[in-house]
């Protein structure tokens, strides 16, 4: 598909309501925006493997608050920052999730003078870190709205407790690459599934935000999962209504057969049990420690009682024609690899080792397409000028 | 007023002794050079704020070493370096006093290859930082003269033992702002005070940047504290001769009820007092741990002692009107919100928390002024120029 | 020189080779890419001299992974990156030398989606530092065949265990400089010696690149150092190779005094015995920390009997009319400065500092340089145009 096409994809596409505005869940936006970010992000990379500049800021600040560690996302957002022309600057806030109120109030004006976008992954605790950063956003409008800010920098969220949109996202856009358009997805099944780790506590958005998503293009989506490992009730409750809008479905299963059966698509991936992540931060806000000490024990037990939700070739063989397509969102826990036993086995690993990456891959683009859209009032006719004024990214 | 007529404000003022000079103390400026500042800070916020880029590097380093912790001055510095074009890169020497001489003239050297500007801090150790900041400046200028360096980088002080000049010159464009022009000032009564908090060790460098500048434009500056909090004396020295060539007048006083009497611009803040910085500098480079923490002790209990300096209702209500300006260059000990008792009941801080992120706002381009005018020979023509040429800072 | 003389240098080289390739050993480059690093090197710092711009990147990464602590090379990267139009975005994976194989594979896809340029230090585990770069490098090739990377980025050593390039092309650019052209070092007596230091463990990639390096220029190459402290094999032997093909010679000698003797240019710097290194890489591999500990103790004592290793000026006395050009990476260990005995006088030291610091201010030039090879096709044409163009980088 030429760029020229591929631009008309964002014909007649309402994206008007991005502009200015945070991006932090994908069911906050409409079809047609969403619709947009994938356009966008696909057109954003069209420009660099072409060689042009897609620079729409001359100088500017991207601020990254990273609440938890990270390698792939913290590189993703500083390549969608430089992409456009932003340098990125660290707030270094530290991991506490005592920061509130006041400070927070403080620090979103104080760190924003200058400031285009702020991106900020706070995943670790249950009910504080969506919270955060619509804190964060508030403080910030009024900030603007005061004469503090010149003009009020946009949130990126690079994943919350409930949502964890830029990911969601690129792997929508690798469904698109794989199967051949956003079309195509209609009637896959598409299985999110827990899997065993032996490490705990991992974050919930991830499937959350694949439920939220994938649930609005017409698949047949199953989260399945042991007995006890619920995801929040809310973000269920979001993915049924998307599936009965979208003409899909969505079902919860407790059995990793079901949900494997004839499917397209398999997402095996571990995460913590809602309520017990709820614990985790009544410990930590109240301090105790011996509490979080036992509960991780407690927590790597119930995992270690699920050792079978494996990623097995004999689980595969299960999936459509044994070759659904299999997705992480990476680093996996690969059996005999990184791990005794894991996520996945290796040698399903490894067979899929070049999708993920490229799964990967879109990351920094969606993260892209999600600035771009809110910088820019009209986005298509922005693209068809990087694309026509040509300056060379790079030249060699 | 618009720009043209606010440019006009730089007509016939002699800055040139700030191109190619640092900029350490702001009474070492001549009263021509600080009003550059105040008009450049000034332009390169219209520039920014009618969306023209302000750019006057390619390419090019801005160096940051901080031996404090950092967060509003490192994002203004950032800020700054990122407008005019430059790219920070952080020099993390740690916060050892130990580093002298020949490992500060080596890597003076070793780190300014490329570097355009170095913003230091090193406001902890007294009779140190200062100093550190004039070694390193005769380090540069050695390399330069003996060939090592193609050009000497410039230094900003981001805040020494002595001056905090981005602080101060920030908190002056804040009462032209507020007062409608640095004319207005003249006659104003300006209460620098002590404050109690329940942390120790605060820099004297703020007081000290404050009555060293505030002096110069006609008003009538109070220091005031408790016994035993003195200051530098040859700050008082400096404030009290600028006082008497300005036509204001300069006096300390042990009263915060005399000073805030009628007051029209308040600053109450907590500091340490001068010789027991001095006894902890000694410490400090004896290595003598235990008589750090007996020090720390007795200035907590002497602090403890004036917890009734404090910037209470009644105390704002003996002030001009009950109105004056309350200052404060954050973070504040706020009564009843991040301490028990602090510098500053809630009710006054909420009262003015825009007026002092506003305040905060000016950080960035008074340090960018300051590099503006090391930078470019002819800044009228320069800051006419970069509005003529009008390159959009961001593609909208 | 002017500059289009200064370019006629690059006539007639067959640079082609460095086009899209790694810089890890010098050895590795044939004589013409050679000559190119160092001319096209003192062709950028020309550029920058008069100001103008060496930008050929709009935007994009420069990554750097520093295994090791750095503070000169790092800025050096960082200079030579932002000099050309890259952002350095840094990778911090711990020191561990654990990180191998499939997490090395995944790293170096996942940081790379947006780089052009990925630095790595990696120079403390004997027989991992080159590896763990190759490695990634294959990683890379394979990624970007399986269409994960739109391109592929490259590669420049910033140190490794066997070859520390960016430095011995510094040196070279040194003495080119100082002896007016690299035919000038024809004949040239150059004595690469081990020194006394108080500390221990320090890299054999110096003192290897160096041997590696200049033998092939014609001089007479002489590395000197106690029984004991041998360096690897291999690159005594690329040494000895070279030495003959350049009409050089090399010779291994245990006498400091034999190595100094009529020498124009001295070399001398501690290093460790390879043999230990490698039984501490063991160790490390082992996670024996009570083997390095010894280890280490060993080291020190042996160290101690070689004091007499030493930079003198009765030393420096027996060189070419006792006006041996002095050279050292830096830091050194200074008797009587930074320690009680160590590498060098400090009479011979501060003799010359002002050419030790111009040796340094190559560095960044020549990670530039070896970086606008890999990534311009026609050097010398995209020189002329970017002296040409006339840019301004810094608008004064």
């Amino acid at each position: 598909m030429d760029f020229q096409e591929q631009l008309h994809t964002l014909d007649g596409l309402d994206s008007a309501g991005l502009y200015q505005d945070d991006f932090l869940l994908t069911w906050d936006k409409s079809a047609d925006e969403m619709r947009a970010v994938l356009a966008v992000a696909d057109a954003l990379r069209a420009l660099r493997e072409n060689n042009k500049s897609a620079r729409i800021f001359d100088s500017g600040l991207g601020i990254s608050i990273f609440r938890d560690n990270s390698t792939r996302t913290r590189f993703s957002y500083a390549s969608a920052c430089n992409l456009l022309g932003l340098e990125v600057q660290d707030f270094d806030e530290g991991k506490s999730q005592q920061a509130h109120g006041e400070t927070v109030k403080e620090t979103a004006n104080m760190i924003s003078f200058m400031a285009d976008v702020i991106g900020i992954r706070d995943d670790m605790y249950i009910g504080k870190g969506h919270t955060y950063m619509t804190d964060f956003a508030d403080y910030l409008k009024e900030g603007h709205e005061a004469g503090v800010l010149e003009q009020r920098p946009t949130l990126v969220s690079l994943q919350c407790d409930i949502d964890h949109p830029s990911q969601s996202t690129a792997d929508l856009l690798h469904l698109i690459h794989t199967f051949g358009g956003l079309e195509n997805l209609r009637g896959k099944k598409l299985a999110m599934t827990w899997a065993y780790s032996p490490s705990y506590g991992k974050p919930l958005s991830v499937p959350q935000g694949m439920i939220g998503l994938m649930t609005r293009y017409g698949m047949d989506v199953t989260l399945a999962h042991p007995q006890g490992y619920d995801v929040m009730a809310g973000t269920r409750e979001i993915a049924a209504r998307n599936a009965t809008a979208s003409g899909g479905s969505f079902a919860v299963t407790h059995s990793m057969d079901e949900a494997f059966e004839g499917a397209d698509i398999v997402c095996p991936k571990s995460w913590a049990p809602f309520q017990a992540m709820q614990e985790r931060t009544d410990f930590y806000g109240n301090g105790d420690f011996d509490g979080i000490k036992a509960l991780e024990q407690r927590l790597l037990l119930q995992n270690a009682e699920h050792k079978d939700w494996a990623t097995t070739e004999a689980m595969m063989a299960k999936t459509k024609d044994g070759k659904a397509l299999y997705m992480h969102p990476l680093p996996a826990d690969i059996t005999g690899l990184s791990c005794d036993e894991g996520e996945v086995d290796r040698s399903v690993f490894d067979r899929y080792r070049v999708p993920l990456y490229q799964q990967a891959s879109n990351k920094p683009y969606a993260i892209a397409a999600m600035i771009f859209l809110q910088k820019i009032k009209d986005p298509a006719a922005k693209l068809h000028e990087l694309w026509d004024r040509d300056v060379p990214r790079w030249q060699r």
